[in-house]
């Protein structure tokens, strides 16, 4: 799908001008970037991490108090200074530079201020900034093509439609919103709705506003806004006091990890969850709030990177075809490049595609691909003011050459080898400390023996300049960017253990 | 709230480098901006519309047929030339320049490619074009400074705190989740939750996601999401085969126009509306799915330009306060100025402040002010990846200073006076065509006779260079940026005259 190119590592090639060059050069800290020679990421980007005070530093202590004049700012980390970050390096603003392997929630695809994507935003004839466009009634001359060159030019097999959203919550509502008019369409015989489904539905009453279900899974992460809550399973506070629909919930299989070890019992879980889908889909049928659609993520990833095999996602299609349903895969966190294909469900070798995969974060843009059925049959039933904003489509474009041109899959592939090596090691090393590695490319995971020591191994990490997220209940989640190299890996594994000898 | 400043007008007088030069003098049809004088928004746009052929065009059809391979298209009027638009008018791919008065559904607030925005968009320091921060964990240096100088420097009275969001429908998704929230942590005295509660909301059932409701109001539009959906109801087309929640829905006034004719008749109406309002509170508590909220548009907007009286707004105000519910003004669509304030409902004269205002649209940036009592309180309650975006706030700060330097919301009242003038003209003029004409500043609207007339109007306004919107069943809904001169409003008129006066 993503094509390699002959020219790699061109980035620095690009002609900038000069303010451009001084904001790639004025830090000391990152190393001199030539006018002629060809750069690699590498080169442009700093050497190592760099801490210069505890993390959150005075200067975000100071932020801190302002913002929490006028917000809960209880989830912040720190405050950064993005003008000074480059490449998989995160710097704050007390100086602190870290290596940073959770990327704005794995929604940095390229690295920090790539100089390919400073050019984009720089070029005056780029209008789409200043003049955000109603897409849905009056797009740009050139939407078409970029649709084409970006998103279109990465579409998973079967899927020639794409609608673009503003985020991944509002592009999976409106997949699920697809979903609910294609079963209903199917029901009436694609017959025009009747006067009662038209009057009742102004109402919230069925049958305009029917009782249909999506059916998802327990430790599934599919956004809040409340459509999406309803299928989200992985947290309390997601969920606590608000309202939901009755909706079927399935269990995710528990795998035991490393898989290849675990062959047969991994089937025997998974044979048991497939089999509870079916139940569930046969008794909404009967409690008549039919399940119009499935949704599931490649890897649980909020939930805490929990896996399933291939074979159990091609039977999971497979149920969804022979009941009716829809099969949507949520790739807004697996998507992008980030397993080493540019949707981890291609990992899956589907024959039968799936009918709707959604994106956001590391595409920049949010939307949905989807099959020529799922387009809705009349215009404004998908629709909103915005209907995502063209001016991410152009760094996208931009981001998809620098993944071509660097053969980034094949980089990812290669570190995401390395990392989860390492954290094999690192669990054999310290098997009272850490379990469960597991991974597929840099989309990686390991658990911790407590909540309380997760915490403390990614502070002290944080604090020797290693920024990690978490997921789950007591999972340290890796997600860099596709510009992670495997002298990465090591510098990120070397960190890791240092904290763990001590921890000993 | 909006200051004057001493130096009016001075939107020319920025220092442009000369790429940025060249895109604002490239065009004929443009006057010539010189480098020294100081220039208005009207020495930099055009100065007429001017159409070449009918709209949609050649072009525009050509576009419309490529991206009807990948999407729905049948809501696109015509594909635009951005990079040609100038203040008040969008120029089209076929080289049509058009007044535009519907501004991508009511979204630019200052015109096209308003020199003082391509200046922000092309500082190479404002890295937070090309590195999208998580904002809930990771925001940048300038964030706390930023919302100060743009949102909080124009909250509603009584509102400190504010929560950026990406969309109009996010932000009313998780301001009804605040409601929620503030409801429940009252019921159970602000006690923590049982360990039932965390159980039960994993799976969607009480008392976790507990049966609370949102009243809302017939003719509404808040969105369409599935929490928004459930209280929106202008059109069928929007919530037909969407699954909803079994929520109240109070009747909007239905008023008649001129408001000054009929007050004694339109209190009446006022006062049955409110009746019933508290009505459904009532039988909702004792339905057991208890009003945790009310939201109202200042103006119903898509729903047909549908006015109330402040003292509507006031009465209404004081139920939800007397019966516990949060009181929510959506002014995704009323916000930014267009109304004389910068707040629609600053025109009530509120004393017991709302406890919830929404916004998008002309603010760049969706998201809500709530009172200190509607904070979460914990993190991670009211979170999403992004949480907005920084480069949205950025624009915002120079509208607002565009905004205050050049005095337009007095030019809004002036313009918008003139508007309705003219438009009262024309239904006197024209009775067997248009009637109701209404409005507040230049958020104004006429009825025609009906639908159909209403839509032949407005493809032979368009094909004569003016580009209008339309709402409820047959209403013409005028949404100019908040630079339309009286000038403006004169073209704009004799348009209209010219195509009422063939059709009589």
């Amino acid at each position: 799908m993503i094509q390699s190119c002959q020219h790699p590592s061109l980035i620095c090639s690009c002609k900038l001008t000069q303010p451009l060059k001084s904001l790639l050069l004025f830090k000391c800290g990152s190393r001199y970037v030539s006018k002629t020679a060809t750069k690699t990421v590498s080169e442009f980007e700093y050497d190592a991490p760099s801490m210069k005070t505890a993390v959150p530093g005075p200067k975000s202590q100071e932020l801190l108090r302002q913002l929490g004049e006028i917000q809960n700012v209880g989830a912040i980390h720190f405050f950064c200074n993005y003008e000074e970050s480059r490449g998989n390096y995160l710097v704050d603003v007390d100086g602190n530079r870290m290596l940073d392997v959770y990327t704005q929630i794995s929604s940095i695809p390229i690295g920090y201020n790539h100089p390919a994507l400073i050019k984009v935003m720089t070029n005056p004839n780029n209008s789409a900034f200043v003049n955000r466009p109603a897409l849905g009634i009056l797009p740009p001359e050139n939407f078409p093509e970029k649709l084409f060159e970006s998103l279109l030019s990465i579409a998973p097999s079967g899927m020639n439609r794409v609608q673009t959203m503003a985020c991944g919550s509002c592009s999976n509502e409106n997949a699920f919103k697809s979903m609910f008019i294609w079963y209903r369409n199917k029901e009436r015989g694609y017959a025009s709705p009747s006067e009662q489904e038209v009057g009742t539905c102004m109402i919230n009453q069925s049958p305009g506003c029917p009782d249909l279900s999506i059916l998802s899974f327990m430790g599934a992460f599919h956004g809040r806004t409340m459509g999406c809550l309803a299928t989200t399973h992985s947290k309390a506070i997601h969920k606590l006091d608000i309202p939901s629909f009755d909706w079927p919930i399935a269990p995710f299989p528990k795998l035991q990890y490393p898989l290849e070890e675990f062959v047969r019992e991994n089937a025997q879980e998974e044979a048991r969850c497939l089999e509870e889908v079916e139940d569930l889909i046969v008794k909404w049928r009967q409690k008549r709030k039919p399940v119009a659609g499935i949704v599931i993520e490649p890897i649980q990833a909020e939930g805490g990177d929990n896996h399933a095999s291939p074979d159990f996602f091609i039977k999971l299609r497979n149920i969804a075809r022979k009941h009716g349903c829809a099969f949507h895969v949520d790739e807004v966190q697996t998507g992008g490049g980030t397993t080493g294909k540019f949707w981890a469900h291609e990992h899956w070798g589907l024959d039968d595609p799936a009918d709707i995969v959604s994106f956001s974060k590391k595409l920049l843009t949010g939307g949905y691909y989807h099959r020529d059925e799922l387009q809705p049959d009349k215009p404004y039933r998908i629709f909103n003011t915005w209907m995502g904003d063209p001016s991410k489509n152009l760094f996208l474009s931009e981001v998809l050459n620098v993944i071509r041109r660097e053969n980034l899959l094949e980089e990812v592939t290669r570190s995401g080898k390395a990392l989860l090596q390492g954290l094999y090691s690192l669990q054999t090393q310290y098997p009272h400390i850490l379990s469960r590695a597991r991974g597929q490319g840099t989309f990686c995971a390991i658990d911790a023996c407590s909540d309380a020591t997760r915490d403390s191994i990614m502070l002290k990490a944080r604090n020797k300049g290693l920024f990690m997220g978490s997921c789950g209940e007591k999972t340290i989640r890796f997600r860099p960017a596709l510009v992670f190299k495997e002298y990465h890996v090591h510098q990120l594994l070397n960190i890791l253990n240092d904290i763990l000898a001590e921890h000993k």
